[in-house]
């Protein structure tokens, strides 16, 4: 009942040039996501995971009329949890966001990465750690697929790509609100941190002298990844226990990072559901 | 000793707006393509494959003097393999170009698709059916993937995007060069051939009961994966010998076209190396 009256008295936003929007326009820029440690969550598919697994976190649902009516399945259930919900125009969307398409769906939501003691503290079975990642396709790809072969959080080294930049939180497809994420660690740090814990450090490095195939993959590790263009460095791969590739069967060169990394998560998951 | 008095004589190109320099961008159109069977390879991977693999397929090589430099490993084979190599200014190297960084190379190269008899004739034991796939950076990394895991050759049904696209070509990383790609296939019509030919048809589709894990990949077979948004259609599916999913073990709703067919691909390799 609220609801309905609520619904009514809110006014549609019109205006592209209005202030409430270049605010969130501005969460297009890093600086300000710091400062409000808030993410621009864009398209349906994102937002409806922002609604079922953070709906405390949402400080504003935008929609237009037609996606309200397309995506009754996010709008109800975001209204139902307390959820602040603006109508918009198209072109109030198109201006509040990054994406050329944002499929007339976008949430401000609070974000907030978590620590690698917390993750830790869990006793996680598989984890990746990404070193010196740069392409937001490729960190937002890596969190989806780590979601998907189950690993129990995502770790980011200092010098990456921002976790919280629109483009990755569009490739995480909504993943970023499905397992911990931890930014800005130093690698050497990270790498004895979970060692210390007991978690087994795995290089992914075409020079491995073992594939992904012929290496014992059941108990707790982590994948450590590094960087699109120049890998692991020599420092990097020496403090891991083991080096492993990815097998290269045809003339391929290589595997791009989010692809490597996926393929090298599920044969975890198998090996430790097989366990 | 020839290759000498040739490089001298010819020109470094400088004028962006030369009829040279728009034939070339004008493989960024499908009708052009079509029409002269050429496809535009830009950055010096795709080049390097080029060279190595179908050398006498390149009709024209362009490359910055820098990138001559910095990629003689790419440059001097090709010129010891007959291609003519032209000199030309990042402006004209722009302006011929589709990618907004074609690192200083780029070239013009002869490509057809392989035909379907051609493949099964070959006894093929990995394949891969893309199902109306839309997207070209999708379509360009599942032929990596596919080149990656082995896989025999890649099918492409109708309505599809162009394979010869300089966005899947980009995507392919050098690939398209090290496998045949079947294009243009009604999907009743591939999927009857291959049942014919002896090709176990796997759809692989969430609906499936059975994951990678618990199917048996080791004889040949072909992996029949769907649209993007859509996925593959019931007659698809029922056309199929058996529906197999990739096992979702968090809480994302699915994988990328690319990263589940690559999962599948790799699954199949592992299973028949084994074998």
């Amino acid at each position: 009942m609220n609801d309905h009256v609520e619904r009514r008295e809110r006014p549609v936003l019109t205006n592209p040039a209005a202030e409430r929007v270049k605010q969130v326009r501005g969460l297009s820029r890093r600086s300000v996501r710091r400062r409000t440690r808030r993410i621009l969550v864009e398209g349906p598919q994102g937002v409806r995971e922002a609604v079922h697994f953070a709906p405390e976190k949402i400080r504003d649902l935008y929609v237009t009329a037609e996606a309200a009516h397309r995506h009754a399945d996010v709008v109800e259930p975001a209204r139902q949890a307390g959820v602040v919900v603006h109508e918009a125009t198209e072109e109030v969307l198109a201006a509040m966001c990054d994406a050329d398409t944002p499929q007339g769906a976008a949430a401000v939501v609070d974000w907030s990465p978590a620590s690698l003691e917390e993750v830790l503290a869990s006793e996680p079975r598989l984890l990746v750690l990404l070193a010196h990642v740069r392409d937001p396709g490729n960190l937002g790809t890596v969190i989806r697929g780590a979601d998907a072969a189950g690993a129990d959080a995502v770790l980011v080294s200092d010098g990456s790509v921002d976790v919280m930049s629109p483009k990755v939180v569009r490739s995480t497809a909504g993943s970023i609100f499905h397992l911990p994420v931890v930014t800005g660690l130093p690698v050497g740090q990270a790498l004895a941190a979970l060692g210390a814990a007991g978690v087994r450090r795995l290089a992914a490095d075409g020079a491995g002298r073992h594939t992904i195939d012929d290496t014992d993959l059941t108990g707790s590790h982590v994948w450590v990844m590094g960087n699109e263009a120049w890998g692991l460095g020599a420092s990097t791969r020496e403090a891991c226990d083991e080096v492993v590739r990815v097998p290269i069967h045809g003339h391929a060169e290589s595997l791009n990072l989010a692809m490597a990394t996926t393929i090298c998560l599920y044969a975890s998951a198998r090996s430790q559901r097989n366990d």
